[in-house]
């Protein structure tokens, strides 16, 4: 049976991303941005971290994770990463709309529009007893949590207080954490948590 | 000058305590007595962050960190911590009600209907270049941070999604951080960031 992880990017006071996500701001007006500085800026250092979130044998995603239109899909956008998305494994996008499957360099895109179990077992049929990660955004890895979906969450804290925008861990309360491990790095933090049930 | 730090215990999830605090369950209902679990459990671990926390020249807390009564002050009520109170220095109390001020075993709780900045006023004058730390709760911690009163901010993490309460880090958008360090223990991270004005 896969493991199942989620891995998310959030501002101290817990939003993966600001208010007012458009295409030309995909995390958000305002610092936004720095919840993904430590990434670029300071990659050498974050290599483990850097490395396991693309380390994933599969890939589930909402749909403004893969894009910032909404209804039926453009076929124009292939996804925020151009041509090489980072991915290099199945990705399953929640959807309510249907598209067909999109290969790039090594990553495939399903769309699937069956729901967050659906997903999961398209995932599962492909990753075997490897691990899958939940990308994001917080909508999705919320309602993973709340339905007990998840055995591992690894959260990284950028030094910033957002204010607004898209609130991880929102719906899931209640939830005890045991953690693993985790440190804190020079512009971030890794936290990681194994969700007791 | 004094250096003006606030330290706080939070739910992954940002909250001080959860839903319906009460004189009998001071962090309110669920699982929020897990924000606090780590100082007691873990003190030999975590000696040195407990050290600063209360190694401050003065403090300054809202009211209902010093109590569970509202209205007019029930003099009956010497604070949660019995007679003993962990401070050993000047606690200076934002309430809208008057009483006179009250030494319990080296910590003197003066009670200041002035205002937040009339507070640190009256801290600074005992803390010389000292170190005051604003003790909590949210609320008050909050009104500090938005006012940028606050050289650092200092939040220990605990291992649990309480949902609701009491919520630190609100109106208090738009600040960026600088980690000036921190460490993640076997039950709680502990991470330290300088206010970037």
């Amino acid at each position: 049976m896969a493991y199942v992880t989620a891995d998310m990017n959030i501002s101290l006071d817990g939003y993966v991303a600001g208010p007012r996500q458009s295409a030309s701001a995909p995390f958000g007006e305002g610092l936004s941005d720095a919840i993904t500085t430590w990434m670029f800026d300071a990659a050498d250092e974050n290599a483990a971290e850097l490395a396991e979130i693309t380390g994933a044998d599969a890939y589930i995603m909402g749909r403004n994770m893969f894009g910032p239109d909404r209804g039926p899909f453009d076929l124009d956008w292939q996804g925020w990463w151009g041509p090489e998305p980072p991915y290099h494994a199945p990705v399953f996008v929640l959807s309510h709309h249907e598209r067909d499957a999109l290969a790039l360099d090594g990553t495939t895109f399903t769309f699937v529009t069956g729901g967050i179990r659906e997903a999961l077992r398209l995932a599962e049929e492909t990753a075997g007893d490897g691990r899958i990660d939940i990308a994001g955004g917080a909508q999705t890895v919320n309602q993973y949590l709340a339905a007990g979906l998840v055995d591992e969450l690894r959260v990284h804290i950028a030094p910033v207080i957002l204010g607004g925008g898209a609130r991880l861990l929102e719906g899931v309360e209640g939830t005890l954490l045991e953690p693993i491990g985790g440190r804190v790095a020079s512009t971030v933090a890794h936290l990681r948590y194994r969700i007791v049930r």
